[in-house]
This record gives C-alpha cells, structure tokens and sequence, in this order.
C-alpha cells in the first residue's frame, strides 16, 4: 500500500498479483497481519492525529468559505473522544470473527472415490470507493485481508493527509507479516476512478460507499460488478389493529432514531380504517420529534380533524414525487392505503427494495406481506433501522445491498465471498458415466464435524429427542 | 406469452407484474403448471414439428446458399430421433427436483421474540437470450417457473417457426394455471435486443446462453448483472509422476469427447521431467484421434525424438497466441513448465478461470494447486469435462458461470434464486439495543426439521456414534 505514481493498470495488477498470494495464506497469518496493523496504528495515533489535524485546518476553511458542510467536517475528525480508539478496536473485532472462506459448504459423492467438494473462498480484488471518513480505511482494510482479498482503496480528498498517514503506517506494518503490501492499494486523485473502473479484467468486485450520486456514477461506468445500494426509501405499513403504543414506538425509532441513515423510515402506508384511531398518536409523536409529516389528501383530512389546532397547522400536502423520494431527514410522506394488496403493490413499485415493515397482529396478513415485498429486508412489528450488519450479528458490514444477486442486505464478510468446486477422483472420465455406462452416486456427504447436520428422518429424531432431555451422549 | 407488438419496455414491465405473482404462488401451483405444459407440449407434437419443418426448409437453403452451417442446421432439427421427447422428459425432470424457493438457510434470535431468518425467494425478472437450439425454450421456461423468475426470452432468428408455436402451446397451457401467462414473453426480433438490455429497472439478471460474441456483446451492453461464461480455456497440469495409462485415459476424455464443450481441454502443462515419459503416450493417443498437437519448443524436440517419424511429422510449433485461444476444436496447446509455481501461474494469468486440472499422486501438490488456481471448478486426477450440472447433481443447469460473485461453475436452480432477510418481533427498536441499552442474544437457532444441524460438541458426539451403530433412536 503506497501513494505512488503508479498508473490505474499497474495499481490493479500489483492488486491481481498480492490476491493470488493473499488467498492462499492461512487464517493465522491473515490474523497476524491485522495483529501487526492494530499494533502500528496504535503506536502512530500522534503521527496520523497530526496529519488529521491538516486535513481538519483545510476543511475548516472551506467549511468557512461555504464550500464544505459542518456535518463533513465533524466526520473529518479522528480526534474525537474514543474515535481512534473505536477504529483500533474494529480490526481486532474482525480478527476475531470466523474466517470466511476455505469452508466447505457442499460435499457430494459422485462415484466411488470421485468426490465434489464446494469451498468458500476470497472474490479476488475489490475496489472500494469511499467518501470522507478516513477511520473506513482502517476498518475496509481488515475485512479486505480477513477475507482473503485484495482491495483497491479511494478515498475522498478531504482526507488526504489523514489517508496517507494511515497508508504508510499499515504498508509499513504489512511488510513485516505474510501478507504482501500489494494487497492494499491506495489511490487518492479522482481522476483515477474513471479508469479503474474499466479494468475488469483485474478488478471483481467495486463497492461505493458513499452517497446516491456516488453509487449511481460508478454503476452507470462499470462492467465491473456493483455491491451496494443507491436509495434506502423504507415503508412502514400500519394496519388497523395494531395498537397506538407499540406503533409509536416503532414510527418514531424508525424516522427519528438516524434520518440520515438509509434504513430510516421514509414512507408510512396507513390502513384506511386506522386513520382516526392509531395515526393521531403516531403524528403527535411524530411533530413533538420536530418530523415534518407531508400527508395525501384523506390522512391529511383524518389529521386535521382529530389533531389539535396547533399540530394540524404544522402538516403538509404530499405530492406524487413525496413517494419517490429519500428525504434523508425529518419527513415523512404519509398515505392511505385501502388493501393489503394495495399496500405491497405501493411498496413493490416505490420502495427502493432496502427494507420495508408491517404493522399488525394479524399472521396471516404479516406472511403475505413478508412473502409478497420484494425487498431486501421485510420486517413484522418491528423498526427498519434494524437493517444493520452489526445488528443481524455479523459483527461488521461492508455495507447494505439492494442488487438482487450474490448478496442482499446487509453485506458482512460472508458478500465478499465466492466459492470454488473442486472435485478429487482417481482418472474417471465424462464418457464412462451416462447413456449405456456408470451411473452417478450422487450421494450428499457430511461436511465438516463443525457443520454435521442430520441426514436421515431418523438422526432428526435422535436429536430432537436429545434437545429435549430425553438422551445423553453418556448413555450410548 | 406471446408474439405482440408491444415494446421492450411493455414486454418488461409485463414480466416485472408477473413474476411478482409468480413469486408467491406456491410449490405445488408451479409444479402443476409445468405438469400442464408438458401435457400441452406432449399434445402438440405435430404441429410444433410442422412449424420446426418451416425452419428446417428456410435452414437448408440458407445452408446451400453457404449462409448458415451444417451443423446449426442439425441442432435446429427437433424431429431427430428421441429429441422431442427428451424435451417433454426435461420439464418433469424439473418439476421434479427439489423446490429452490422459501427455503431458511439462517435463523437468529437477536432477542427473545425477535427473530431473524434468511429465505431463499426468486430473483424476479431474467433475460434468457440464446442461439438456434428451439428446446431451449421449454427448458428455460421450466427452469424458470419452477424457480419462481418470470423471463424474458428471445431465441434465434433461424428458429422463428418453432419458437412461435412451442410459445402459442406454453401460453394456451399457462392460462389454464396459476402461473400468469406474462410471466414468460417471448422476443423474437435481434434488435429489440439493444433496448431490454438498457431496462435495468425491470430485469434483474441477463443470462446468454450461446458463442463467445454473444456473451461479450451483452456484458459491454448493459448495467444488468450477466451470468455466463464468455470462454472456456481449460488446462490441465500433468505432473512427472502420474501413469501414463490414466493420463492418457483422463486427457483423452478432456480433448476429444466434445471439442465443442465449453469444458473442454485447450492447453496441457507437462512437467519438465515428463516429457520424455508420459507424455509421449499422451501424445500418440491424441494424434491418433486426430488431434493436432501445437507444442512448445521444449515439449516439440522431446516428442520428436521419442514418436515414430509418421507421428513425430504431424506435431506442430505452438505460438503465444496458442495458449490464451478457445479452439474449440480437435487442436491442443502444449507447455513445458519447470515448476508447480509455474503451472499456477500460467493457468491463473491464461487459462479463463473455467475448469483446470492437476494430474498427480502427490496430495501437497494438488492441494496447494486447488487452493491456488482461480477458477471455478478445480480438479484433481480427472478430467475437466466433468464441469456440467447435470454430472455435479444438479439435475439440470442453466449454464455455466466464471463470474466471481453470485453462482460460480454450473449453475442449477439454485444460481436463480437470492435470499430476503426477514425479522418478526413486538415493538423492539433499534434505540433500545447497544451502549447504555440491551445487549443482542445472537444466538444462531436450527432451521427446519430437514436441514437440523448439531448445535454443539455434544449433539455432534451423538450423531457420530449414531453413525458408527452405537445408538438407535428406539435405545432412548
């Protein structure tokens, strides 16, 4: 990892070249490397703090100039109470996750000493192409090489100063492991990324992090394939028998908790019936929180007549584009619905496919909704910022993705993944078996002992009758 | 179904309404629609066959004429012997296989009465784009209703006749079904071709099925995830030690059984020392089926001075070009390689991550070969012809992927299907987990009865000793 003046081609072959050495390293040596770049990030938080610091005095005065917002600013900063920490703290929380990949997922025998395996392992070279934060360097590189890939790393200008401290750092630390420093390549000019995107020959995988005009730049200029998500427009769907408590809770949490997050709540479909029962409470909620509630003309009318005079003159008129649109902050576009169908029809043309709830008691309306919504995540009676990799339990995510292949949702080490079918035999050929010859065995075989699973009615039944006290491992 | 005049976009927006439907019918409403296609199909014969006569005609004149080949005539003739009803046995075969959708492959509980399951749902809407063959589009359709994708198909011009009437019969059938008739259209005209590739927003997956041009066509042409392969150069690695009669046997099969396959041989490494041993009988077996031999310098004055002089005068000089070229015919592309390194190597930088192969007895060498070759079947001591779907179990296959993400190798239904994250809980948010608040369970939970899986050391111990007759379930 350098900041050379290699060109786009030569930083993706470097890239190529260090992945072929990085996948075949063991999970101790991969480990070791994040050990020794915590360590070296460690020891170099003055030097790193002192370049953040350059990068802050410059933002500062664009951020004066007009030029640059204070959200962006703050976002600079690696100074912050427990920042650093919390990004020294992340590459060991990877280190310490299960390794990814050399996990066989499949085993079959295809004949008497003739075995097809298949076997998790790295994608090859990513591309991430990140916006300010410059501690997602530090983060993006642990997946990167605990998942046995390389990764071309862009970040945004803003952090210069702070990239390139972090980069020589990790370079240096990388040089003393296993692990070659081509793995990590950094790019920081601009001007690069039309380039590298072209290279799909060298590059698998591209991962934008960063904003809608972000992701939709890079997926409108690449053969490459394109891991994340352009809008997070999430719905909520409240059902007439849902109580008011539990759906004010949910409501709020979900539009208030982060409206800048792509899991926040942008839409609420409201089920006719619930207009003057439920929704009241809800927009109370909602106006308290400072929400600006952008409502169709029969909730609008129900709100009026139910709210107080003050809160009904803070509502707004929705328009048609309201429902196609991520606002990103405090508002929310309110609408009737009058079926369940009608609610999933909406969902399933206007939602951006992120996340999207239902509201209610009623089973069998929550599984037809859970099975009709095309999105990645479909919830039940609960909030959809619960979108989230850490939340699901994946110890970190690389990011949520809308794409309807390979990955969907939250991304965690899991999305950087593929796997390999190897098969072992002793000389059997394609023209001995089939039409007039062998038969296939196709006989399922156990994985490892950490993935045994019961293959036959009866070994379910000895370990449901072992789950339930019946038996012991002692008694046989 | 069917042949209209509506625009690319109607056609897609109407395959986008229907594979919503088609997603939530269930298991047994598509396998009894596929059921009705078979008995429509079985019922039709002869009139798909009169109209299969137009093509044929219009294919040999076109054939006299010197526009079209011999051989694609023949793979348009669906009167040939068995073809017909090897076509109406494929889409039982499909029904038949196991149901890829609403599967749980995760289950977590991420607190008491929230729980997150991951479940395997279809992709949507697919573009099946593919040459001559007209069975092709019972197959797909099976394929493609039995996994719950609506599709788009468009065949080849020189089958016009045959894919009209097999469309006319598969649509008359479907109205009598679950499945909505939209769910598959049908295109016939090549440049309606250029504007669904652009419909991003409607199609979900672009599946060519057909030559290296096509494929690369379609992947410069569109935003659309591909899946597919655009060339398959095979190697196999022949070590010093291995018999020559079973590498004989192996990369006879590779070469000869099928030079059209995707799977098969193009380029043999021969280890150093085996050039004067083994490789010899190799080469003599494969002249012998008329293969011509392109040998490297090193591999080329070893063959001659150990054939006979008739043999010995057929060899030919290799080129570079030789060994990144897809001959898909009876030539081979010979290389002396001094090292296992070396053979990684080349294949990694030359082959087209299709199928390679090692020949050896020596397990180190071929585990860090299978570790370290990039591709998407990797083999020991057999031959790459065996990457087929059908030979892997699949009981059919879509195709077959060297892409790095999503499906890789044969793809089978599985490859058609993406997951959806579902959670059901009561009123938890997001707000009340993490510092200061609850803490997340994260306790994975067993799937269904039929994928149970030992939880611990203990379930596993049982399930062992089961296997090896030290426990019944009657015992307990």
């Amino acid at each position: 990892m350098s900041l050379t003046n290699a060109t786009p081609l030569q930083v993706a072959q470097a890239a190529r070249t260090g992945s072929r050495k990085l996948a075949v390293l063991s999970a101790a040596e991969r480990n070791a490397s994040l050990t020794a770049i915590h360590e070296a990030l460690a020891e170099g938080k003055e030097e790193v703090l002192a370049a953040n610091g350059k990068d802050l005095e410059e933002a500062n005065k664009a951020a004066a100039g007009g030029h640059l917002s204070q959200s962006l600013v703050k976002r600079l900063d690696l100074g912050k109470k427990g920042k650093y920490e919390d990004m020294l703290q992340g590459i060991l929380d990877v280190r310490d996750l299960e390794d990814p990949i050399n996990k066989t997922t499949a085993r079959t025998l295809l004949d008497d000493n003739l075995v097809l395996s298949r076997i998790t392992c790295p994608i090859g070279v990513l591309l991430i192409i990140f916006e300010a934060r410059p501690e997602v360097i530090a983060n993006i590189s642990a997946l990167a090489i605990k998942s046995g890939n390389a990764a071309i790393l862009k970040g945004g200008k803003e952090s210069y100063h702070s990239f390139a401290a972090i980069a020589s750092i990790i370079s240096q630390a990388l040089s003393q492991t296993a692990v070659p420093s081509d793995c990590l390549q950094l790019v920081q000019t601009h001007d690069v990324v039309s380039d590298l995107l072209k290279l799909d020959t060298y590059i698998d995988l591209c991962i934008p992090r960063g904003g809608n005009k972000l992701v939709r730049y890079v997926k409108d200029s690449t053969a490459i394939p394109v891991l994340g998500h352009a809008d997070g427009i999430c719905t909520t769907y409240l059902c007439a028998d849902y109580p008011a408590d539990k759906a004010v809770k949910i409501i709020v949490d979900a539009k208030t908790s982060y409206p800048a997050g792509c899991n926040a709540l942008e839409q609420l479909l409201v089920d006719e019936a619930a207009l003057t029962t439920t929704l009241p409470a809800v927009a109370e909620a909602l106006l308290q929180k400072g929400v600006s509630l952008r409502c169709d003309a029969a909730s609008l009318a129900a709100l009026k007549g139910t709210l107080d005079p003050h809160s009904a003159a803070l509502l707004q008129e929705a328009t048609d584009q309201d429902f196609d649109f991520e606002f990103l902050d405090f508002v929310l576009a309110i609408k009737t619905v009058h079926s369940l169908d009608e609610a999933i029809t909406h969902i399933n043309t206007h939602s951006s496919h992120h996340t999207d709830a239902i509201l209610t008691f009623d089973s069998a309306a929550a599984n037809t909704f859970l099975a009709a919504i095309d999105s990645s995540s479909v919830y039940w009676n609960t909030s959809t910022r619960m979108a989230d990799g850490q939340r699901y339990g994946f110890g970190t995510e690389v990011g949520i993705s809308t794409n309807k292949i390979h990955s969907r949702g939250p991304v965690g080490l899991e999305g950087l993944t593929i796997y390999k079918w190897t098969i072992a035999g002793d000389a059997q050929v394609s023209t001995e078996y089939g039409a007039g010859g062998k038969a296939w065995k196709h006989v399922k075989l156990p994985l490892s002992d950490d993935e045994m699973v019961a293959q036959n009615d009866e070994e379910r039944e000895l370990l449901r009758k072992f789950r339930a006290g019946k038996a012991a491992v002692s008694d046989i």
